[in-house]
């Protein structure tokens, strides 16, 4: 069965959507006139953000959800669909459990009480940020540095960098939990990108004036779906597609159902990788074609625990959890509990080597295994009782292959990055991955989708190439506070600069000792 | 258009094939009395390999070419069918380029003659071999240093076993002309694997008694066509599988031309990477999901020039040459004559990083470029007047992804290599890089499609479970000569062994020096 549909300019193709990107160029199309389908390869919109309703906990975000400050094309796009934004809960201790022990503290970061180790944590901290810095957010290929830190793992980084087992164990909690794998997996330079394209590792690791500052009340997925509205009968679902042929004067889209599309040109907003997907004549430029190869998604089981009160802000902790504990499933948790206070529930992630881990478990091998870490954690008997529990593991997906966002291997980023949104004849790539900012985040999807959108519209003739990248403004009721480095952090010396000036000053001031002892003293230092 | 067709007992899906693995599972079940259909995605078979003919070269292979003792598959596979094979040239000497200056040599590795290189290059063959024999053929997730290995890549390894900058620079080409990545993007675990799966150092690298030894008369692509005629009628060209959905009783498969066929097993002969192209119902396992995201295809461009005389012969070459320099396109070289001495002909592969650099030239300037190295390394004009060239760009290919096979960045061998041939329901995994001996070769592709086949088989309660796995016998056409360790090459110090072995004996001796000088003598050392 075939179904010929002509449209007038622009044929989106967003099977797999990441995050709404495909929806959010079509909307800003349709704004300008265009024509636009949405090929759909699920039965939903949404891709990677899900959210679903139930009794037990009204809704939940199963995939992503928070929000934060300088993530500004998200937050103008809920603002103007009506969506409102809620803090995430920070108001008592968060908890940092390391070696069986748990350490109730405030900030971003645990702190340290070593002084070597706080040093170590400190100096790690600022070196992934000046690095970052090194980097050109939109073209990191052509950073001085990127062939010898492409060369690398993180986990190479990582141990030049850190001089003490416990900042090397965190930072690996670190990369966990930004980017759903493991330090020896990511390359060292596509890792810095990614964390500087968040503003930094405070502000992408932080709740309170960081990614996860908040969620959106009645969840992330009404983003997409508000606007899949606004496009009925664009909007076509379970339309994977299988190919893609350009031809002169147009694009032609075929899907899974036999059905096809006729279009000016074509925006992919799916995954990199799952782009292997697709079926491409003429065939896809070499770098491209090896591109899509190379861009595994991360491993993530998110893990929803319910409770019939939020025992943990009676002990005066908030809900964050950071857990350095091979044997817990869970890494990270944060508050989940509704605006209200109703639905008391611990977020918690399985991530990286540990969902592929535990992915053979049964779903209640994992409940209760998390429950069992939650009340070590909390030291309490009370998280073993939960009154439900909710988990969507990412790895199985067909249609995103993991979660959150691509990652690159080493080697991988210096090469072929410059042909991560690189046009292809009348196709254009959107997709979270190839976002400037946020990249990997609700608000890249949006970027990137926009941009795409746009770089089609001057395609057309309708705008100049300068309108094709836009930067939103701050966005008023999400204000961000500027991050700052304490003088302090800003020149504490590193572990090994510290054991310098030690070593330095124990000789300097060890002969300047000698030289002050007194002369009848002296024979006996060489008897 | 629909085209349904009932198939007696198996369908083969052999879209992209790889070396001819899905046609030798089709034949092994035709021969045991199944109907079978192959679906190759291209308008021919043989997948990475590709003979073409031609007035200028009579004929060339442009993708898998080489055969070896200890291939016995293939060389087998090769008897039956007619096909013959014969000597490449390694008569007279081998060249080793390296610092500007050219070094004939014979042997499978080019000498050292400074001790300390000596030393360090033998030290790297024997760890890289005695590493190898820790890990499992067929399990190498079972190895106890699996997870250690894997988090490392080659590069981290070699950085580790190489003291001195000559070997580590040979082991990054040894690496490139292996497995056309470099040493920072592959697992170290892996390529010690890989290594391992074809016999060790030695074997893989050498012409004369290793995996180069020989090529095929009438090149290698007619193993493929020979069969495929056997096959004839069930084998359908440019038929790309989009959808394999699996119900009770069966499995239905469909094509991007919108043909449907009917099957009770499948065979997916395709590298694990491109099976992404596939929609499957029900979905993939998580573990096999993300598996299939994170096994890249090697990068190459394979070259061969062609000359009025093999003009290296009279000046005492054979035609290899073993080249590093950053400015050369190609780092490795073969005769690639006709065997009655026709057609004077040079091979060479660009790899790796560099194919992904020179992608970007024109035939014309890397044919250029190619010339002016090889007039270098041998060291005449002649080598600036070809008289025919050509190249096949493996990178740019959709249905292969790349040459010559799939590689497992780190972190990925010891965690996903478990559901490389696990199958899953009615489908079954061929492909070379779910062979247990020279995975990555024509003969691992047999080997691993008759496996496939067998388990078909005992799936359908024809065999036994001891059946599914054979070994061939050695093939009398091509025996193979033991590789033996010399005893130096056994128990040669490593250099940080040589190093401490001089200290030590120069602390002692100067100290047993010291205590034999005459007395009347000693009053001057301290003096």
């Amino acid at each position: 069965r075939e179904e010929l549909e002509q449209t007038h300019m622009c044929s989106l193709n967003s099977s797999c959507t990441g995050y709404s990107e495909g929806l959010s160029a079509a909307k800003l199309l349709k704004e300008a006139g265009l024509t636009v389908v949405v090929l759909e390869a699920r039965d939903r919109v949404g891709g990677r953000t899900y959210t679903v309703t139930g009794p037990k906990f009204k809704y939940v975000d199963l995939g992503g959800a928070y929000v934060g400050p300088t993530q500004n094309c998200i937050l103008r796009l809920a603002r103007e669909l009506g969506v409102k934004t809620y803090l995430v809960n920070e108001k008592e201790r968060l908890i940092h459990y390391t070696k069986g022990k748990a350490y109730p503290f405030r900030g971003p970061f645990p702190p340290a009480w070593n002084p070597v180790v706080y040093l170590d944590y400190n100096n790690l901290w600022r070196t992934l940020d000046s690095l970052g810095k090194e980097i050109p957010a939109n073209a990191p290929w052509t950073c001085r540095y990127a062939e010898q830190w492409d060369n690398m793992t993180m986990k190479e980084l990582i141990d030049k960098v850190c001089w003490t087992r416990t900042a090397k164990d965190f930072a690996r909690l670190f990369v966990n939990v930004n980017v759903t794998s493991e330090p020896h997996e990511v390359s060292a330079l596509w890792f810095l990108w990614y964390i500087k394209l968040c503003g930094g590792t405070k502000r992408i690791f932080s709740t309170s004036n960081g990614g996860q500052e908040r969620k959106f009340v009645g969840g992330s997925g009404q983003i997409s779906e508000k606007i899949a509205e606004q496009l009925k009968g664009s909007v076509k679902l379970k339309q994977p597609v299988v190919r893609v042929s350009q031809h002169p004067g147009g694009v032609s889209v075929e899907t899974l159902t036999g059905e096809k599309y006729q279009g000016a040109y074509v925006i992919s907003a799916i995954p990199p990788g799952l782009t292997m997907n697709i079926h491409y004549e003429p065939e896809l430029p070499p770098i491209r074609n090896q591109l899509i190869q190379r861009v595994p998604m991360g491993s993530i089981i998110k893990c929803m625990m319910y409770y019939q009160k939020a025992f943990w802000k009676d002990k005066g902790y908030c809900g964050t959890m950071m857990i350095e504990d091979e044997n817990s499933p869970i890494s990270m948790t944060l508050d989940d509990t509704k605006p209200d206070g109703s639905c008391p529930c611990i977020m918690g992630f399985i991530l990286a080597r540990k969902a592929r881990e535990l992915i053979e478990l049964t779903k209640d091998e994992r409940k209760q295994q998390i429950c069992q870490i939650y009340a070590k954690v909390l030291g309490t008997t009370e998280a073993l009782k939960p009154v439900h529990y909710e988990e969507k593991d990412w790895c199985g997906e067909q249609y995103s292959g993991g979660c959150y966002s691509a990652y690159f291997p080493p080697g991988t980023f210096f090469q072929f990055s410059r042909a991560l949104r690189k046009p292809f004849g009348r196709l254009f790539f959107a997709g979270t991955e190839t976002a400037t900012k946020w990249s990997g985040y609700m608000d890249g999807a949006v970027q990137a989708g926009e941009r795409a959108a746009r770089e089609v519209l001057h395609a057309m003739g309708r705008i100049s190439s300068l309108e094709i990248w836009k930067e939103d403004e701050e966005a008023q009721e999400v204000p961000s506070q500027p991050i700052r480095e304490s003088f302090l952090e800003q020149w504490l010396p590193s572990v090994p600069a510290f054991l310098s000036v030690m070593t330095i000053s124990t000789v300097f001031l060890g002969a300047l000792g000698l030289s002050l002892v007194k002369p009848s003293m002296r024979p006996h230092f060489f008897k």
